[in-house]
């Protein structure tokens, strides 16, 4: 099943009582910098610290009871697994998230506060996918990947659809991407609700496969990423790959350094504690004139960062 | 004239369109680990980073066209000077602000880039009156006091009445005290608003003169501050005195400490970068069961630090 605009608002109504409907922050300073008017979805701030938990409550939502009722399970060694966690503890069933035992401590954290079950692997893909398989088999869960699933992209579309519910006559609205969920989810949202706007996606130049998949017309896999930004390594989804080669009209590239400027930015002048891939989208803006006297609604994706373990460098900006 | 309620309505309808509506967020991780509801009202996301926009946005709007040509004028080596920079600016009128050479390159910068006039001085008190009552003769600007100030202090009280319309049924407000011009605006708004809340506020024990001169009945005079909270270091004010000594429950004390350990819960899990004066409150509400089992408003009052310079010790709390 491909997700369209329809399941974005279904998404939005079966999620609303369990996910933050987050602010929307506004900086003077940064529309001076940047010669745009910017309109920041504080994705941050939403439970978890991550747009992840609306996706992954949505999926949860939509399970029949009986299916639900055996649990859910997925391989993921960032927000997702927490995002997760938590969506199953919301409905009452079990989780269990597989993550490499090589993981940082601070995430296994993270998905145990949430009462997950926490099953670990060695560190290769191949690792994770058995033992993912074998949670399933023992257990009859319910896999929920964290971005080729229709119901997790059409989750990520409602902070979209908020922000474009929230702001009128938006010209630009630009997110990361990874695996293509949240860019994807957010063409469907704007694309129904605001048909004259368009949608971009920004990628650290390190991680670009999305960049090389839209211009080549297929899918590039993301071999050996080398970006700070930890949650957009991943290869694009299928489904995801998609709707972007419809909806989205432009995937923009920035260097590490660009993102940790971008993040030092939205620390000290909007006072905010964004991870770094949340400020890859500020990074591009702020890179090149196209976006200069629109209006630009930007979607931050996420905050889980340890503030002891600031990126060097992240200086004055 | 000291300021009633009235003031603060009044307040508000001035500054509206001058200062940002801040967010109020709410965490359950923070609600479990203090047993009670809680109401964050982001003054941290606040124009200039800090409540004081709002205090300072209000005495230079009250003033009439004649006055307020001539200029506006203060000593500060925070967020007041800051505040009232921006103030001004946004009316158009020139604003000096007195600083010690001795504070940090960033305060200079913050005061600078808002295009206010920084007079340099010694690093006493008597220094920096002195070069203040030169900067009035000189210019004829006004000074707008911090906090010892009647629409200084409404301003600041229109921060609890956005929160007290926003949230129904609070039982407590709780906000930091160092000069009182916070807690005294709060205490005006909550007991007009919400007869049945109780306002609070909340000081780090090397800081504690609040809570002494309430218990004496007279000011007390805060000699030698020793604390991380910069913003709390000041003696209260005539006119917060007065207004604290009828309306405020209680004044709480916290260490270091602990203040250390309420910012780290608040940039890990609330994703928002405070300063540690901004900290106090939501550490007073986690050291007692005063609170438990109630709804309370919190006042985060600023965010201006510097993320590289985090005090040590701010670990996993």
């Amino acid at each position: 099943m491909e997700p369209d605009h329809a399941g974005v608002v279904q998404a939005s109504e079966r999620i609303r009582t369990h996910v933050h409907q987050t602010p929307v922050l506004t900086s003077t300073l940064l529309d001076e910098r940047s010669g745009a008017q910017l309109f920041f979805k504080c994705e941050n701030l939403q439970r978890a610290g991550a747009f992840k938990t609306r996706g992954a409550t949505n999926a949860v939502r939509s399970l029949v009871q009986d299916t639900a009722q055996r649990g859910v399970a997925t391989h993921s060694s960032g927000n997702h697994g927490a995002a997760l966690a938590l969506a199953a503890r919301e409905r009452g069933i079990p989780a269990h998230v597989v993550m490499p035992h090589t993981a940082p401590a601070i995430k296994h954290a993270a998905v145990a506060a949430y009462g997950a079950e926490i099953v670990s692997c060695g560190p290769t893909l191949a690792d994770r996918e058995a033992a993912l398989q074998n949670v399933l088999e023992q257990t009859g869960a319910t896999f929920i990947p964290p971005y080729d699933h229709a119901h997790v992209i059409a989750g990520q579309g409602t902070a979209a659809l908020e922000l474009c519910r929230a702001v009128s006559d938006l010209d630009q609205v630009i997110t990361p991407v990874g695996g293509g969920g949240l860019l994807s989810g957010t063409a469907l949202a704007v694309s129904a609700i605001m048909p004259g706007a368009e949608t971009y996606g920004a990628e650290p130049a390190g991680a670009d496969d999305a960049c090389r998949s839209l211009q080549l017309g297929s899918i590039q896999p993301m071999d050996a990423p080398d970006t700070i930004a930890d949650g957009l390594r991943s290869t694009l989804g299928r489904l995801p790959f998609a709707i972007m080669r419809r909806r989205v009209a432009d995937i923009l590239t920035v260097t590490d350094r660009e993102i940790i400027d971008a993040m030092h930015l939205l620390w000290t002048r909007m006072k905010i504690v964004v991870e770094p891939s949340a400020a890859v989208p500020l990074a591009a803006v702020l890179g090149t004139d196209r976006f200069r006297d629109r209006r630009v609604g930007i979607i931050l994706s996420g905050g889980n960062v340890d503030p002891q373990a600031l990126p060097s460098g992240m200086s004055d900006a």
